[in-house]
């Protein structure tokens, strides 16, 4: 029998059209929403439901995590304050070089339980896919909902080609939650003719399992460092000028199905591309702050209609999951770069955590909002703690006060994974046990490396 | 009998010469930490005490907010993204005119809950003080510690002298966790004559009231918006040139106990005055963004050796009392704006927070670090949470991954103020009932005065 829950009671933030309900109920019939309206209308329609009190509870979408490496959580406060590249090439690859797929599957649910805690829903991870155990794995096991990608590198084509393959099986698997890209590292990293090639691959891959699953995206870095392009015609001899979205344009691999993460270092014309080829954004303040790889002109490419969406980037860089500080950063960091307070006002920054999340992943039909006939991603947060007292305006609240540990319950895909702060889908503590475990054994391996 | 507790099992985050001690425990007698050291040793010496098991958990001392408005909480998200004279203005003033006394005491205890939740242990405030509710009775009634001030302005002179004559009384109340402060407003809106006249007046206060309890500092804001050396010339009809900070010592009135709040738009030369005079910093990362009012140049000031200490400023430009969130964005903003990873370090962030909090509110004598000695402000932070998992580095995780809502216990002049998230001295829900009384009344005069 499927699940029949209304939430009851509760301030219903939609992000839809219909905007915010107070003292409303949403109604949940299987892994979707089918009803929602005022409390006192939908509590006589749907008597005999499970219900959930959310007095004095703000009901909302999840949010939508648009940049992850969930494995990565296992490297989390390892190294810190160093260069991006010292800080991959010195302390993370080396270590990421021992990492298990079972090291993988720990570090990702790890990731998986701090996101549902926090109120995410929904992760676009990127990874190096193995077999048995990977993200999918942990993605499917825990509840969440995700976009899994494998990561393709020039040096190693035979191995990601073989690795896709295998990956895009999972594509529509765990009731449709889980959905799988293709993840060119970046433009340094991925050769002309091989970025080609993924974009055949990608096209095939498409044709044998889309289906009625969505598209297979495809989730790259972009423009993240000032010094790509010089990579680019160093690594491959190439005489190329312009901006790095230009670069990306003239291969013809751009296009609606790409999410870009980070563009930080973007010339007018990049700007101009990524609107033209309806290239969606996934901004990581958080990540692009730590490594000081800059401050991405988010204000711009809004202007320009651009679907920016939000990201935490891997806890290794960040070091959190969570997503509310995300927001919180994202509208406090443009106001003070551009010297101009109106700017990502709270309401459009809770969007870009939810509605522009679900439709840079071109999941829009399904999540990002609470309306009928969407799938029941859906959060509440406790507004009754002291920190979220007086209160005069809830969006105003979840941007600039509310905290992840607020969430009180997560609902993916129509199914309670966590109530009142307890996760129902996986083990914690042995998960915590185990991420421990895995610790010791990368430094041990990285030690005896470094002998 | 004075409270006897031994806190054993934890890493013990010292913020002292003597660095972290793992399984560590330190001994409270009184107000004081009495000793400190390896548990195995310290449990033989004090057996008979109250024991608290920090195993699994961090003990360091307690956060230091430098900048605060405590009672502006009742305000908070009332109004955002605005500029900052629009939202003085237009918003926050207006409502302010109808706070009553017993307003600022409610709302001082709003701000006092949520700090010693999120592990704050002093606070240095700058509001109105009323005679019989207040910001003091607020703090004293809690249990923090704190240094609280009187606002002046040049248009209320007799008013002001008369309140900050009244306030002097609180200095060394409540076992010496309250000191008071003299808080000229700003550069531009205390005349230069003004501000002399508080300087002698502060001297007088100081040998009337300061006694043992410490000296009786002083607290403005400086330097916030770029266009205060403008203000001047125009409000004062004066023909000044050169920095703001360069002005004020013009007329004499900057020394080692003045705790400058923002400092954001600085020349050379005032840097340079900092420097010289042993001003203190209150640095603000969260309101400064959020105001669109700049970025405050700490590293440069930190490589002049000028004390910088951490500030949420007020709840309603923050709007949060979390000195977590202030911490990892000091750590995060500065490395973006200077493209430099390894500038502001966790550690010296950590330190900040702490240590340098205490010496800008020349405090450093009783409260920063953990010694034998100083006064028992310790939080304890739970670390068994999967967001901080696995664990490499404490002081990483303090600054990049662990929440406000991590802190478990807080104890204040050796008093225990909070225990597993349950706050001792007041009684929460009281509080948050009559913020939300004092909120819907405020609305109510705010409205009738703009019909």
């Amino acid at each position: 029998m499927p699940m029949e829950i209304v939430i009851l009671g509760g301030t219903l933030v939609t992000m839809s059209c219909k905007g915010i309900i107070r003292d409303g109920a949403v109604v949940i019939e299987g892994d979707s929403i089918i009803d929602l309206g005022r409390t006192d209308e939908i509590k006589r329609k749907y008597p005999r439901y499970e219900k959930i009190d959310a007095r004095g509870k703000v009901i909302m979408p999840g949010l939508i995590n648009t940049h992850q490496h969930m494995a990565m959580s296992l490297l989390r406060g390892y190294a810190d304050d160093y260069p991006l590249k010292e800080w991959l090439e010195r302390w993370v690859w080396p270590v990421e070089r021992h990492m298990s797929g079972y090291d993988i599957y720990i570090g990702s649910l790890l990731t998986a339980i701090e996101s549902i805690m926090s109120g995410t829903t929904t992760i676009n991870t990127m990874y190096h896919y193995m077999e048995d155990y990977n993200e999918a794995r942990a993605i499917s096991e825990t509840g969440l909902r995700g976009v899994v990608g494998h990561v393709c590198f020039s040096w190693r084509k035979e191995h990601d080609i073989k690795a896709l393959i295998e990956l895009a099986r999972w594509h529509g698997e765990a009731d449709g939650r889980i959905r799988v890209s293709v993840d060119p590292h970046a433009p340094y990293t991925v050769d002309p003719e091989y970025m080609k090639e993924l974009r055949i691959l990608t096209k095939e891959l498409n044709e044998k399992y889309a289906g009625d699953h969505g598209p297979i995206m495809w989730h790259t870095h972009l423009a993240e460092t000032e010094d790509e392009m010089q990579k680019i015609r160093e690594s491959f001899n190439l005489h190329v000028d312009g901006g790095i979205v230009e670069y990306m344009d003239s291969l013809g691999v751009l296009g609606p199905d790409v999410i870009a993460a980070h563009c930080v270092h973007l010339t007018r014309r990049d700007i101009e591309i990524l609107r033209l080829k309806g290239v969606k954004v996934a901004h990581n303040p958080v990540s692009n702050l730590k490594l000081a790889s800059g401050i991405s002109p988010v204000p711009d490419m809004l202007r320009e209609g651009i679907t920016v969406a939000l990201g935490t980037d891997s806890p290794c860089s960040n070091n959190s999951a969570d997503m509310f500080e995300v927001m919180k950063i994202t509208a406090l960091l443009h106001k003070g770069v551009s010297r101009d307070p109106t700017v990502l006002p709270a309401e459009i920054v809770l969007r870009m955590a939810t509605v522009d999340g679900a439709r840079a992943l071109l999941w829009g039909d399904q999540i990002g909002t609470i309306e009928i006939g969407k799938k029941a991603d859906i959060i509440i947060i406790d507004f009754q703690r002291p920190h979220l007292k007086p209160l005069y305006n809830e969006t105003s609240h979840l941007v600039y006060a509310a905290k992840a540990s607020d969430v009180e319950t997560t609902i993916i895909n129509g199914q309670i994974i966590m109530e009142n702060r307890e996760i129902r889908t996986v083990n914690v503590k042995w998960v915590i046990e185990e991420a421990e475990k895995a610790r010791e054994k990368l430094l041990k391996r990285a030690y005896e490396m470094n002998r």
